[in-house]
C-alpha cells in the first residue's frame, strides 16, 4: 500500500478519473505477455508531459516504484510491478504530434499503437520499421522500451535503428530532450539509443521522433523448403551475402512444420526446414530483385522453391507460419518462447544444440524466427506440470548453448524479469557494473521499474 | 612533462621502440587536421590490448591525461593532447582479425586504416559503410570515435549504425566487451552506441565487430542543376520520400560551382544549386531505380538532369564536387568548415541563414555536403586576418541559426575543443549533466581526453 502522503500527492497531480488505487483496476495492471503477475498499489493515466515529471518526483520523494506501462504485450514480465507501487498506463497519451513526410520523421506520444501509427503513415505512403507481431495492440514506447523488432528487420534495423529523438524523465525526476530530428547527429553521448531497450529502468519516455522509410509500392512472397536445417542456413547465409537483402527472411524448423500442419492442414509440407522469404521494392525491379534472392535461395538440399502470383497464393506460402503460434499454445498453453539470437553461421549449431536439450530433458522444443538476424525463437513446449518441471534447468543450457556461440540472450524481447538471472552469463562483469553505474546516475534511488533488467 | 614515476611506469610496459619522449617526435603526434596543435609528453605504441589495460592504469594512477589517436585527420581537436600527457597513437595494432563473410562481421583492431579494409573487403564484395573524405588514411577506431559518415551514409547509415560490439577500456582501468556479433541484440544498455562518437572520453577501443555489407554490383551517377537552393532542396525532399534512396545525394550551393569552376574549368555549369546523386543496385534494377530517382529530380527549377552513360561522364558529373575542395583550400588556406545537420526541409532557410551571416560580417560562406540527411558543411572563407577575426562571430550565428532550425552542430566530425563552447546550446542542461555523470563513472579521474566534447 502507498503512504498516505505519497496517494495525497498523486492526487494533487492526477484527477479522480485518471488515478485508481482499486483492487480490481489495479489487478488488471499488473501482469504481461509473459503471464506473470503483480499488484500495483496504485494505477495512474498520465497524459503530459508535465505530469510525468511531477509524478516522478513524487515517487521519488516517497521512494516508491513506479513501472511504466504501454499495454501489456511485453513476453519477459518488464511491465509487471513486481515490488508493487505505481503503475503509470500511457493509453490516454497517445496523439500523434506531428508526422512530416518532408524529413521522414513522426513524432508522437508515448502511448501511440503501433499499429495504429503504421495506417496513418500507409496513407502517407510511409512506414515505420518495427514491426513486432503484437504490432496492432502494442505502443511505440514499450516498442522503443524492449527495443522491438520483428520480420522488416533484417532489412530495416530493429526499434533502435530507427529512433532518432527523445523526450523523457530520468528516474532523479529531471526532463531531457535528447537526439535530433535528423538522422545524423554526432553531438554529444548518444542517451538516445541508450533509453532503447531500457526497460524503463532510466527514465520515463514522453516523447519520441521516429525515423520513417517510404513504403515500397511491390512485394514479392517466396517460400523454399529445405531438406535439413542446414540447408535451410547455407541459403540465409547465401541469401543475406547477396546484395538484395529481403524484408522478411523467416525460419521454421521441420518440427514446427508437423506442428503447423496439424493445425493447417495438409497443404502445409513436411520438410527439413523452411523459409518464408519476402522482398520487396518498385515494380519495375521487383521480379530482378526476387530473383537474385531466388537464386541465392537454390542450393544443395533444396526441396522446392515457390513463388506467390496472386495474393491467394502469398496466403497459402504463410500459411505454415501463420498456423504455427495457435498450434504451439494449443500443444502447450504454458509454452516458454526464447527469443535468443547467434551469427547466422551457427544458426544449425544452435538448432543442434535445442535438439540435444530436448532429448536430455524430455522435452518438445521447436525453433522458428527472424533468421536472416539469426534471431530464432525457440519454444519450449512443456505439456504437463511434469515437464514443466524440467523446463528451467532446460532454458538454462539453452542460454549456455546461446553464449558458446557468440550469441546473446534476446533480439527483440528484452530481459526484464525472465533473463535477468541470465545476465552475468551474456555480459561481461566490468561492462555490467557500468551498466548499474549508469542506471545509479540516471535513477540514484532505484524507484524506475525496479528488479528487471540489471 | 611527466612525472619520473609515471614514465617508469610506462617504460615497463612499453619496449623502447614503443615510447618516446623525444620532443621532435611528440611534435608529430600533437596536432590533427582542425589545424590545431599541442605537445604531448610522450607518445606510445600499443599491440595489445592488456598493454591498453596497463597504460590505462598507470595514467590513472599517476593522474595523466591519455589521448588515444588514430592518424590525425579530426578535424576539431579531438586528437590534441590539449593538457599534454600520454598519446596513446594505434598505427600499429591494426590487424584485420577475422572477416566472415556468411556472418557479414568484420573484427578489427583500431589501427586499420578505413580504405584498407574497404579493399580487402571488396575482394569478397562486401564494404563497411563509412567512406569519409579522409578514408584512405583515417582508422576504423577514429570512425567510431567521432561517428564518422560520409556520401553513403544517406543509404547506408554513418559508423554508429555499422558498428555491432566493442572491446575497450574505461578511463577507471577496467576492460570490457560490449555488443555482439549479431545485428539485432535487446540485452541491457546499449554500451556499443554509447561509445561511437564519444571521442575518447570514456574509454580506449582495442577491437571492433563491424556491420558488413554486400556491395552491390553496380552504380548509376546523375547530375542535376536548379535555378536556385529551394529548388535543390524540394527535389531532395522528394528523392528521400520515395522508396529508392540513392547512395550519394551532394548538394553545392552556386557559390561552390563558382568557385569550382574557377579550378575546375568552363564544364561546371553555373547555377543556383547543384545535386550529384548516385543510385546502386543491381544490373537487372539499376535502370528503373535511376529513372525512380531521376523522375523525383524533376521538378520546379531543374534547369538540366543528367546521366552518365561511362566512367569518364562519371568523373565529369563529379568534377565539380572533386574540384571544390582545392578551390576552397587555395582561396582560404585557413577556412572553417562546419559540418551541422538540420532537417532535410529547413537546408533552404539554413542557406538562407548563412547568406545573411556572410552579408553582415562580410565574409565569403560556401554550402556544400550530403543533403539526404541534412548535413551541410557550411565553409567559411576567411581570405585575410581582417577577416579572419570577424569569422567567430559569424559561426557563434551560424550554431544559433542551425538551432533555430531544429538541427544540430555536428553530423560526423563531432565536437572535439572546436564546437565545445556551444554544447549547452545544442544540448539541454539536464541532458548534458547525464553525459557528464556517464563521464564521471567510466572515467572518474578525467584522465581520458580531457577538455574535450563536454
Amino acid at each position: 500500500m502507498l503512504p498516505t502522503n505519497a496517494l495525497g500527492e498523486l492526487q494533487g497531480i492526477f484527477a479522480a478519473d485518471a488515478l485508481t488505487t482499486d483492487a480490481a483496476e489495479c489487478l488488471v495492471y499488473g501482469y504481461d505477455n509473459s503471464r506473470r503477475q503483480a499488484m500495483p498499489d496504485a494505477v495512474v493515466f498520465p497524459t503530459a508531459h508535465d505530469q510525468v515529471v511531477a509524478l516522478v518526483r513524487a515517487c521519488r520523494t516517497h521512494r516508491v516504484p513506479l513501472v511504466a506501462r504501454g499495454r501489456g504485450t511485453n513476453t519477459t514480465g518488464a511491465s509487471v510491478p513486481a515490488s508493487g507501487g505505481v503503475v503509470a498506463s500511457f493509453e490516454r497519451m497517445n496523439r500523434v504530434l506531428r508526422i512530416d513526410a518532408d524529413d521522414r520523421i513522426a513524432v508522437v506520444e508515448p502511448g501511440v499503437i503501433n499499429g495504429d501509427l503504421q495506417a496513418m503513415l500507409e496513407a502517407q505512403r510511409l512506414f515505420w520499421p518495427p514491426d513486432p507481431t503484437s504490432a496492432p495492440f502494442c505502443t511505440i514506447a514499450g516498442n522503443i522500451a524492449c527495443n522491438a523488432g520483428g520480420p522488416r528487420a533484417v532489412k530495416y534495423g530493429a526499434t533502435r535503428d530507427n529512433v532518432l529523438a527523445l523526450r523523457a524523465v530520468a528516474g532523479n525526476g529531471e526532463d531531457f530532450r535528447c537526439g535530433t530530428p535528423t538522422t545524423k547527429g554526432s553531438t554529444g553521448y548518444d542517451l538516445t539509443r541508450l533509453l532503447v531497450g531500457s526497460e524503463g529502468t532510466l527514465a520515463i519516455l514522453t516523447e519520441a521522433t521516429l525515423k520513417l522509410v517510404p513504403l515500397p509500392s511491390a512485394k514479392r512472397t517466396l517460400r523454399a523448403t529445405y531438406a535439413n536445417v542446414g540447408a535451410a542456413a547455407q541459403a540465409v547465409a547465401r541469401i543475406m551475402a547477396q546484395p538484395v537483402t529481403p524484408c522478411a527472411l523467416e525460419f521454421l524448423d521441420d518440427q514446427c512444420l508437423a506442428l503447423a500442419r496439424t493445425h493447417g492442414g495438409d497443404s502445409i509440407p513436411l520438410a527439413g526446414a523452411m523459409l518464408v522469404i519476402e522482398v520487396d521494392g518498385e515494380e519495375g525491379s521487383l521480379a530482378a530483385s526476387a530473383d537474385a534472392v531466388a537464386h541465392a535461395a537454390r542450393g544443395d538440399g533444396l526441396l522446392e522453391l515457390l513463388v506467390a502470383g496472386n495474393r491467394a497464393e502469398v496466403d497459402a506460402l504463410w500459411s505454415a507460419r501463420k498456423a504455427l503460434s495457435p498450434a504451439l499454445r494449443t500443444l502447450s498453453p504454458d509454452k516458454i518462447n526464447e527469443d535468443v539470437v547467434v551469427p547466422v553461421s551457427r544458426v544449425p549449431e544452435l538448432v543442434a544444440a535445442t535438439r540435444a536439450i530436448a532429448a536430455k530433458h524430455a522435452l518438445l522444443v521447436v525453433c522458428f524466427g527472424h533468421a536472416g538476424n539469426g534471431n530464432l525463437h525457440v519454444n519450449l513446449l512443456p505439456r504437463d506440470e511434469d515437464e514443466k518441471s524440467r523446463a528451467p534447468a532446460a532454458l538454462d543450457e539453452l542460454f549456455d548453448a546461446v553464449i558458446r556461440l557468440d550469441g546473446t540472450l534476446s533480439g527483440e524481447h528484452g530481459i526484464g524479469l525472465a533473463k535477468r538471472a541470465f545476465m552475468p552469463r551474456a555480459v561481461d562483469a566490468n561492462a555490467l557494473a557500468l551498466m548499474r553505474a549508469i542506471k545509479a546516475q540516471f535513477d540514484p534511488d532505484g524507484i524506475l521499474n525496479p528488479g528487471k533488467l540489471l
